[in-house]
């Protein structure tokens, strides 16, 4: 059951000019499922993406940054879920490669033109003629307001669609941003089992938006974490198509260009948070914030430290306050002269431990009332300086290891 | 239920001469429950022990290293399951303390000479009265032959005591080496929720012995991953009372020396893996070697992102040869110019990956026969040198999140 998270409706979700949008079933992996999904982007939109860190990056995700650099001018994405063309070898990019040819053909671009993206299962052979015999109807189908059916194309183990969709007045027009997203397993920090598409209509100089895509990233799919481990897939990748008639953004410093920014990064952080309530047997919401430490980095250290270990994320399950596994969490997360007795911990309202001990007003029943809840927020604070950093994480259950055990069968 | 591990037979424990043991029911947590453990050193026996690397290091092991820094010469432990005196602040080393001058006293030996270890919940202050009242007790019960009821009294939530014994000849005499170890949750390299003792009637140089007590854990403690967590309280320690009667030992790479070290490094290993073999919720022991790497160290580190993804560890509960997710633990483990097409994977003889790809003779029935073993071993070739690590863990079961989400309750 995801948590605080419901289907959106598809009325909410704004079409963005320059771009349509194609569903099809091609039993990629089992039969009747929406499995391929097509983007095709007007002439002229420009495109940026971040990528998985994890260097067995699956073949799609090599092909997809060699498009990218090669400059041609991305036409198209085809995504595929069910396999996700990972840990295949050499065998593997000519996959990801036939995929791209097969849809260039169809849409009269170059193979270059087209970004191919794959999630589902590592080290199975991309069924790439199943793909391709789908492409046809993928592209009879295009419609700018698909978006939808997108998110839920793109499912694997999430059990709601998420897309998010938001507008602004940038120059005196209106300016649409919209994106889709996928999870939820394979969970971390420096991308995830994730894809997330997210295109505007908005003007902005084509140099400007690696910077954009790179900084939503950091305050969004970046921040979360669902089971620590970094798939070999994850991308997301904003596209820009320039139709919204407001004169180009040069600066994202000037006033139009912090607004485009800050919905691009709301619109990606509610995707993010929404990956998050979703996360594979998630039962709670938990916001990790650190601060007083003395840089961002050993701040996300210890959120991270806090939202990876197994004891926390089992204690929240059970709405247990055992919150001393809080405390040996900012105890191992590297931080080496960490001085004990400056730490103090919250959750909600809660001050549970003063000075590195017990606070002595904590009452375990407050620390109950709290961890019954659906959102929780734990704030640490270190004692050692300004900086501060927030992720977002879910509990561990049952629910996990079942989803895990049997992802395959 | 345990891999492949049994209670030990008390009979196979052989007593190490000048060390005394003693057992109490002190109901520190819960009521007929072996909870408090006290060893008595015979005067002149050389102590030392390793410590948890957590910064949120548990009062006893504060007081432990002052205690062994002060060189007064170590006379007694006194161990209690059931709290682990953590995240206890100030009021934490005043208990810390109070329990190790009780003793103090009652044995005619200062303070300074007694090391506290303590094990359980953290955050919740040691009931210090409870175990001062049951002192007399375990003092009453001191004895040589008593390491099978101290293996139990040390448990929390092992389901199995453990214990190894063995002697070897050493200058023609038998010397003896007997340990004790619990574990079971909290279980990372560099320490773990894990206490371990072992003595030897062995006569070596005091000088030495802190050498040899952390070559021991490197090979042993600091191999072993349950789930992540690095505990506050860990703590290996090992005594030696020089009663054996053979020269004494000088040199750890002499004959004699080398003959010493390699029984120590053999009960540490064997206490380690059974720490492993009775993991919480485990079902499996899986061996990850990882060869081929440039260092050690980076062996080490993919060696670690394996046994510690959830994903890894889920797929091994499930008996399903879900292989692809190791090799994407590979990619994520950090080092940043992996070449994956260099990468091989075996699972015990089956060859499963080749040059980072599926190899072509890899059946799924071959890798669902290994996965259904209750042992296993992973063997993951990098390609670019010749250092090599293992390191032991299980799987991640239904029942690790039983255990953690109803520990306290």
């Amino acid at each position: 059951m995801p948590v605080n998270l419901l289907a959106p409706d598809p009325q909410s979700l704004h079409a963005v000019p320059g771009v349509r949008i194609g569903i099809a079933m091609a039993g990629v992996r089992k039969a009747n499922r929406k499995d391929v999904c097509v983007f095709v982007l007007d002439e002229g939109a420009a495109v940026a993406g971040v990528f998985t860190q994890n260097r067995f990056c699956a073949a799609p995700v090599q092909v997809a940054r060699e498009h990218l650099a090669a400059g041609a001018g991305v036409r198209a994405f085809v995504i595929n879920t069910g396999n996700a063309n990972a840990g295949t070898g050499e065998d593997g990019l000519a996959r990801a490669r036939a995929t791209c040819e097969a849809l260039a053909k169809q849409l009269g671009v170059s193979p270059a033109q087209v970004l191919p993206f794959s999630t589902g299962v590592i080290m199975e052979p991309l069924p790439v003629d199943r793909i391709v015999t789908g492409l046809p109807a993928a592209v009879g189908d295009l419609k700018p307001d698909n978006w939808a059916n997108a998110a839920e194309a793109i499912m694997t183990t999430d059990t709601v669609p998420k897309a998010v969709s938001r507008q602004v007045s940038i120059g005196g027009k209106t300016v649409t941003i919209t994106g889709i997203a996928k999870g939820a397993g394979m969970i971390r920090p420096n991308m995830a089992t994730m894809l997330g598409f997210l295109a505007t209509d908005a003007s902005i100089d084509a140099a400007l938006l690696p910077t954009l895509v790179r900084e939503a990233a950091d305050q969004s799919f970046n921040r979360i974490t669902i089971d620590g481990d970094t798939s070999t897939n994850d991308a997301f990748v904003v596209v820009a198509t320039h139709q919204a008639g407001h004169a180009p953004i040069t600066q994202l410093e000037s006033p139009e260009g912090a607004a485009l920014r800050e919905a691009v990064i709301d619109v990606a952080q509610q995707l993010a948070q929404a990956i998050v309530r979703d996360g594979e047997g998630a039962t709670k919401f938990i916001t990790v914030r650190v601060e007083g430490g003395a840089t961002k980095d050993e701040c996300r250290k210890v959120a991270y430290a806090i939202a990876h270990s197994p004891l926390v994320k089992t204690a929240f399950y059970a709405s247990d306050p055992n919150l001393g596994r809080i405390l040996a969490a900012v105890g191992y997360a590297g931080i080496t002269d960490l001085d004990q007795t400056k730490i103090d911990l919250y959750l909600d309202d809660v001050h549970v431990a003063r000075q590195g001990g017990r606070h002595p007003d904590y009452r375990e029943e407050d620390g109950q009332r709290v961890m019954k809840q659906a959102e929780i927020t734990v704030k640490v604070l270190l004692g050692r300086g300004n900086a501060r950093a927030t992720v977002w994480t879910c509990d561990f259950s049952h629910d996990y290891v079942s989803i895990n055990a049997d992802y395959r069968s």
